[in-house]
């Protein structure tokens, strides 16, 4: 079926682009990539360079340049480079010179493909066919297949190897590039200029169908190039396969040998044998992440563009950050935000968790920079950064916008005073805790996140002993645009949830782990009474609570106070289109225009308020919201559909899913910045979306419940969810819900839908009607 | 002598301007200004009119026009108008056609005069000398001498009779004029908008030397007018006597009735007559307030200029408020700032007591503003107006500063944030009560101020449990460059004064007044435990502390951190000449440059601080002080004479007692607004400066100290105080002070000079040598 943007699927497991618009690479080269969360390679053409936003970029190589603004991860050298010469004239797709164009991206296995037919300007015709993915089975190789054919008798000549001149967003990350010819591989090993990470991008070459008649290779600034000659028949087919190795010295002590080791092996097993390994890993995460949508194609290849998006943009090998753009560019500096635990994450809670508990484990494992953090600013216990790479040290900048009107930076203030994200994660590691039972986790991470941020947060809060009331000052909620504000709803009801955690943590370490609360207390030197003032806290923390008359929760102290407008209205005061809404002096400051959902983003997350608050407060902040972050539209997704609102349930979803597939912007630079790449945390909440939101799954005193409402067009929905190591496959259709637990589940589950609910044993279904 | 700016003087008693500058007509208008405390009217010639900012602003007479921006005092028709014509040609001061001009202001009895010899393009030459006064027996009159002879037989025109053609700075308050004749007068009669305050101005004509040819009454738009015709021989001087008398409803019920006969009955008596009694009020104010420098006249006439004008814009007759800029026109509404207590107070406090109890009275007047204010804002208690009128509504607006570069309103937060004003009344309180021993003022008055602010603190602080103390959070000190500081030294310390003198009138009372005291605690429904509430703040409130090493006291929370550079470098940052340096994008706010003294001004106020401290301090906080503020300089001579910088105390006592005098601006609009008028607050500090920085007095446990360190050029410096009622005279030479206590006073009082202390009976007189 056709959808927007030249796009169409046939079977909702593939995106094929069947015509090309130059003015769209920056987009359509973040849609179509392939990548295995240890690095992403943008779905450009093979014969791009740098201008065309090429890019390959690779988990935990964050380098500041030199005069550098910004820690980022590096793009490497590109070894898929590859442009294929007819007497001079290059093969590439401009508008004249091609038919047939295909490019696509195989969301079941991470497989990028082209097709085309291109036309010489001195009449021969090529036929081109080539594909790529990057290997889930090896993370350290990307393999190639190009092949072409000519229409004609003639001589091809073919470029291709490694091109080290890489397009950076901010600044040079490479130094001393080192141009290597081994036997049967060609290589470029470079190094960071701030940490000194090696680089080594190593490439392989298969050559089958013709022999060539040169095969030189040719030095240049900063590339090394095999130039291959060939003499072809009309029809003749060449193939070219490459298989690329990539090692930094941040993974093995000896990254150059390891990937020519590891390239030659891969040439000598061919690029099938390769693809064949690859699937297999496919095989087995979709068997658990997909979700089915009948009635809706369209919905349902979308929706497996998000969780593909989100599967490849995961660290899941290791314990790193899942960046919010991914491995799509450098925008965001391939940083965790709060995003990766309330958007990323719940889908792997529930569909595979081990990877869940690593991205869990690398907030552990960043407790140091949260500690250093805290310090820095005056407070105790662990404040997480706002932009987290590999060590968890603060990577947002005081100094982010621009005043665009003065032309004079602008201090904003994410990394000080958005409190809410060391809340975030304690909740999520709850989340995960409800979800999975992994109570080991909680004995060896959790417990120890959970008495740093509740350390934190008594270090962070004050006492208004007029009101007896403890409230949290000068913060930013979810909503960026109103800085410094008190008592944000959002915040304060994450912090109690955090310091209630603590306090479980710490009960379930004395029961059942006391050895190592004792232990633990000593390490963090926290006595008895740090909880007394945990409990403390809990009981008198000032919870914004919903009007009685109106049910609406006030964003933050004096929100009701500020001028009633909405974003349309106030859009026609810009003096300028770029300029920055929020803080100090944006067009939303002084109003109650939010950029996104922040007392929705309170409802979305807490699961403890009435029907008539969920509507009240969905109906009042959503005409008051400007959406200017792509968060904004998920969470009303989710909202929605908690207050019943199914079709905007529905057209938020879809606007949320479609945010990176049908964006069209010929824009890519906005206030001196690139923006462009996959938000990951749509991908992470398209799920959610569906299946928290249109399915209602959630998990509540040892029972899985469901309260279904599928969007008009579906059919049925199909999803699998582990619960407490238990796999469980749902089918949801508007009339019924079928749960059944695998056979091999460890122990018997309630579920609960609507008012029924049914104990089931390993390998029972239940039917339950709606 | 000469001084600057045209200007001389004689005796020391009078300024005498020799050469007229036809820019300078904001300042000089001002500074020639004569005034009464419930009048001021300008210094400017009699026939000019609105355009030359002539202007007669009566105290209470608040009003905000339809639309206007800020409610301020009304500038009244002008009753003094008079032009002279000699054949269509209007006498003025033109550069052509003048000599022996001399415009001038008598201190010693609050007198402008003008003389000047005018040649009319006919050439008739006319001589003129005219002289006003605003009676200080009766406050409601002005009167207006005006002579005049022609060298040649002529015929003149004289107008004159009451302009109410006005000048206004925020709209129009002023409607409904009648123009009424009556028997003997003629007057305007005309209402405000806002509230309808009736505003009665009239006018009493005698003439001498020549019976008019022509008297006829002319009506114009808002005019009434005499148009007068002499037909003069060379050398025949006529003089004309106008008697102007004001009233408004505010003042007695039949405001045009009770002006109509003040005005009769001053034609009759006659202008000496009504002098004698003027200067006689004169001579005992005086008596008291006067400073007598010998060694420098510059000096000596630059401090009458100042005490003059603090004496003039002060409402003596009443509770009302001291406005920053006094009478002297509209700009800051005519109304109090902090400026009142900590600047115009101290004066009145020593020399002036009964003033001084009606200018702390004003404040009880308005508690119930103050604590509406504090409710609104969601405390308790009293939180006084930054900017206070009679009733001590605020009347700061929420925008004032525009952003010049964008043209949108700032939100600045001087009416939210700047807290201090509250303590800073009680502190004045505490200063007032120790000076005088007043303690009928604390028990009428005083303790339920005091118990108040200290009830607004309570609710306005916050407890920091981990670090148990109390914080101030989100305010705004002297400093306005940075808002929203947290823990503002001077703030603080303020903050913790104000709770101790609450806690110290609850003793009093207790002592003294117990019925009184639950007769208070009951109607403010104040239980005891509020007061361990005072205590328990008192105890654990944070005062930055100096640091051991460099004996900085940090000005808050963060400030070291911020940018360290001079104002003198970012001001090559600005963008636009009347940009705003503070919030909240201004060049300041991200920088240690500060608008004027903070720390210092703490400095200036609490005398507890070691040397080193004072010296360390001021020397840190001066070159990072961009003197922004008129209070600036003068709270820098107080400070920098407590460190022994004698040079530096005396330079920056001529350039806050010159702030007026020695003006020079060509510019009056800054940002969209006009700036002029006398800066009451620096008159003020002149008198602190010279008493409590050169002379060093301070009272300090029933003991009056004095540690004098006289400027270079001075051999001598006269002055007497009230202390406790007693009053004494003080001559200090570089040498030697003397201190007499004055025949009749009532008790003994123990004065300190360095090491030696004396008790002085009445009539006793004691030597010290220095």
């Amino acid at each position: 079926m056709e959808l927007r943007n030249n796009l169409q699927t046939t079977t909702g497991w593939e995106i094929i682009e069947t015509g090309f618009d130059p003015q769209q690479i920056v987009a359509t080269g973040s849609n179509l990539m392939i990548g295995n969360g240890y690095l992403g390679y943008r779905g450009t053409f093979a014969e791009w360079e740098a201008d065309q936003f090429v890019a390959c970029i690779v988990t935990d190589t964050y380098d500041r340049a030199e005069g550098g603004r910004l820690r980022e991860l590096c793009n490497v050298p590109n070894a898929l480079f590859t442009q294929l010469f007819v007497d001079d004239d290059l093969l590439t797709a401009t508008e004249d010179q091609i038919s047939g164009y295909q490019r696509g991206l195989d969301l079941r296995y991470g497989r990028y493909h082209r097709t085309m037919h291109w036309q010489s300007s001195q009449g021969v015709a090529v036929a081109l066919r080539t594909e790529r993915f990057a290997s889930l089975d090896n993370h350290h190789l990307i393999a190639m297949r190009y092949r072409f054919e000519a229409d004609k008798d003639t001589q091809l000549v073919l470029i291709t190897g490694i091109d080290g001149r890489v397009w950076s967003l901010n600044g040079e990350h490479l130094q001393d590039y080192h141009l290597i010819e081994t036997e049967g591989t060609i290589a470029i090993e470079t190094t960071t200029v701030e940490f000194g990470i090696k680089i080594d991008v190593v490439e392989g070459l298969h050559i089958t169908g013709s022999e060539p008649v040169e095969n030189d290779i040719v030095r240049e600034d900063r590339r090394i190039l095999r130039r291959i000659v060939f003499d072809v028949a009309a029809g003749q087919l060449i193939e070219i396969q490459k298989l690329v190795g990539i090692y930094t010295s941040n993974d093995v002590d000896d990254p150059f040998d390891t990937a020519v080791d590891g390239v030659l092996q891969a040439v000598a097993g061919g690029y099938e044998a390769l693809e064949v390994k690859h699937q297999k890993r496919w095989d087995t995460i979709w068997r658990d992440v997909d979700i089915q949508i009948e009635g809706n194609l369209e919905d349902q290849v979308i929706t497996r563009f998000n969780l593909y998006h989100n599967i490849i943009h995961t660290p899941t090998h290791a314990r790193l950050p899942i960046g919010a753009r991914g491995l799509s560019c450098q925008v965001y500096q391939g940083a965790a935000f709060w995003d990766q635990e309330i958007f990323n994450l719940p889908m792997f809670i529930y569909t595979w968790p081990a990877v869940a508990r690593n991205i869990l484990a690398y907030r552990y494992d960043t407790l140091d920079g949260a500690r250093a953090k805290a310090r820095r600013l005056g407070y105790q216990g662990a404040y997480y950064a706002w932009t987290s790479g590999k060590t968890g040290k603060e990577l947002f900048p005081d100094y982010f916008f621009i005043d665009v009107l003065s032309g004079r930076k602008l201090h904003n203030h994410f990394n000080s005073w958005q409190i809410h994200i060391s809340p975030d994660i304690v909740y999520a590691i709850w989340q995960y805790y409800q979800a999975t039972g992994d109570q080991d986790f909680i004995v060896q991470y959790g417990a120890e996140i959970a008495f740093e941020v509740a350390r934190f947060i008594v270090s962070r809060i004050h006492l208004k002993k007029d009101k007896n009331r403890y409230e949290l000052l000068r913060v930013i909620g979810p909503d960026e645009y109103h800085e410094g504000v008190d008592n944000n709803a959002f915040t304060n009801y994450q912090a109690r949830l955090a310091l209630s955690v603590a306090l479980e943590c710490h009960q379930m370490l004395q029961a059942h782990a006391p050895d190592q609360l004792r232990a633990l207390m000593a390490r963090l030197e926290l006595g008895e009474e740090a909880v007394g003032d945990w409990q403390d806290i809990v009981d008198r923390i000032y919870l914004p609570q919903p009007d009685e008359e109106t049910h609406l929760i006030e964003q933050f102290d004096g929100y009701f106070q500020l001028e009633d407008t909405r974003p349309d209205v106030i859009r026609q005061r810009l003096k300028h289109p770029e300029e920055y809404w929020g803080w100090p002096i944006g067009i939303a400051v002084e109003t109650q225009v939010i950029k996104q959902g922040d007392v929705v983003q309170l409802l979305a997350l807490h699961d403890d308020f009435p029907y008539e608050v969920i509507q009240a407060n969905f109906d009042y902040y959503e005409v008051r919201t400007e959406h200017g972050s792509s968060l904004s539209p998920s969470v009303h997704a989710l909202v929605a559909a908690k207050a019943g609102y199914n079709d905007r349930a529905y057209a938020y979803f879809r606007e949320s899913a479609t945010i990176d597939l049908y964006a069209t912007s010929k824009k890519v630079m906005s206030g001196g910045s690139f923006l462009g790449g996959i938000h990951t945390a749509a991908c992470g909440a398209t799920w959610q979306i569906i299946v928290q939101g249109f399915a209602g799954l959630k998990v509540e005193q040892d029972c899985l419940i469901l309260q279904p409402a599928l969007p008009t067009s579906w059919t049925s929905l199909g999803f699998r969810v582990y619960y407490r190591s238990n796999l469980l496959t749902l089918t949801i259709t508007r009339t019924s819900v079928a749960v059944e637990s695998v056979v091999g589940n460890r122990e018997a589950i309630t579920v609960q839908v609507g008012a029924a609910s049914n104990v089931l044993q390993p390998g029972d279904e239940a039917h339950f009607t709606l």
